[in-house]
């Protein structure tokens, strides 16, 4: 059994907290708002909170899951606090970055990602069993040390959570295909009905819209605050896809335009074959 | 009561024969093929079941739901056979070509579309309820005879569905936005996943992917013959929708190489307020 540190208590964080404790190992919180530390004591979710990093000096492993934002100078602060041996991971939905500012920091830091959410936030969404069977990427560089590699590793399984491995561009690559460029489209498919100048089709739009609509436009109309992060931290990623969708449907445009309905046809075969490639 | 007849005994005009039949109506069907007529009778949908269109010249309304490009034709064929009151509607999707090839022909014609189905197709899905609580749009134009909307409004109340009125052509644009443009804007978006180069991406994509890609690729993995048929007879609402939203998105676009994160954020943030007038 381990000590473990954890700073942000949010949904992420709070359920890492309760699987790990529930595990036996000792959790210590830590989060830059008081009122966060006396919740995660008095849910039983943590051993011991604090809202100074310097609490973390001998922990054996911490996982950083503050916003995005605030991994890389939260690290900064933390790591001269860090016993020599002390494993350091994060939970940022983007991996890059953060792995490149980090890894020349601490020998023990390997990046990682926890597929997991729901559309709540905060300690009190947090929850038990938030990771199992979800996908949880680490993404370890030539750099990273043996050992933090097979903590994580380990800890990760203990969640049963489902491991990948990978380089951080092609994590960020493949977060913008299947996370960050759908809610752009998403997005751009709300602000486009909205954008229907004859009031009477607007309405009559809103009055039919149905389950197709509904799906389709569901994580273009979430958090926008998540969103923007998403853009700011994954930009470069994000528009080579986004580009690659307008190119794409542009395509799509052309065939119609063209009355080409074989080749219309033939790409929606091929799509309906593809996407339980994505659902497996 | 009446005799209604229901031309095509797939999904739609399966279930409009259950509902109406329960009600009392007496419910002639009509169906090409001779081992669907055995069905619906087997399963006790119609009273009666043919392969000929003259079976209904005593039919006081025939609802017409074949596949939508078999609409005008089957029309043309029947129209000869119908007593001079009968009354005439059909649930296609598009509806504009149809009711300019059919007003003419029959002032007793009503344009109609439930919005209202499930995956699968055929008699076999038939179901009773169908329609309750789904919109169901019906596009009389000035021509269209006030008995003929009588009956096919107070029919449509029967069901529980919530009724429409609308002129053909706003319906066609309606349903570009919420039904057609969503499904090339979804298929879209995973023929540009799959066009990602590098095999590692690709994969990775595939098996990290949730409920996010899921639900945004949902109606582009669907029917590629429907979605072919939606293209086809809705070619120029279409076309409107899908060259509005690529502007759109370049607009996205924008915001994101420019790191306008602000006007970013205003958009999405108006996203999160307008999607739930679709969802009412």
């Amino acid at each position: 059994m381990m000590k473990i540190g954890v700073v942000g208590l949010g949904l992420i964080g709070g359920s890492l907290a309760i699987d790990l404790r529930r595990q036996g190992h000792q959790l210590l919180g830590v989060s830059r708002r008081s009122e966060t530390c006396e919740r995660a004591i008095a849910l039983n979710i943590v051993d011991q909170a604090s809202s100074d990093l310097a609490s973390l000096a001998d922990a054996e492993v911490v996982f950083l899951c503050p916003p995005i934002g605030a991994i890389i100078p939260i690290a900064t602060t933390l790591i001269p606090h860090l016993a020599p041996n002390a494993v350091l991971t994060d939970v940022g939905s983007v991996k890059q970055p953060i792995v490149e500012a980090l890894a020349p920091l601490w020998p023990h830091f390997v990046g990682g990602h926890p597929m997991a959410g729901t559309a709540a936030q905060g300690i009190e969404a947090a929850q038990a069993d938030l990771f199992a069977k979800q996908p949880y990427v680490l993404t370890p560089t030539d750099a990273t040390s043996l050992h933090a590699m097979e903590v994580v590793s380990q800890l990760v399984r203990s969640l049963h959570a489902t491991l990948y491995q990978c380089q951080p561009a092609d994590h960020d690559r493949a977060v913008a295909w299947i996370s960050h460029l759908p809610v752009m489209v998403s997005a751009s498919l709300i602000t486009a009905c909205m954008n229907e100048p004859s009031d009477t089709v607007r309405q009559l739009a809103q009055d039919i819209a149905s389950s197709g609509f509904r799906d389709t436009s569901r994580v273009g109309g979430g958090n926008p605050e998540l969103g923007t992060m998403m853009a700011q931290h994954n930009r470069t990623a994000l528009l080579a896809a986004l580009t690659d969708f307008r190119d794409t449907l542009s395509h799509y445009i052309h065939h119609i335009e063209q009355e080409d309905w074989d080749t219309l046809a033939l790409n929606l075969q091929q799509t309906q074959r593809d996407r339980p490639k994505f659902l497996a």
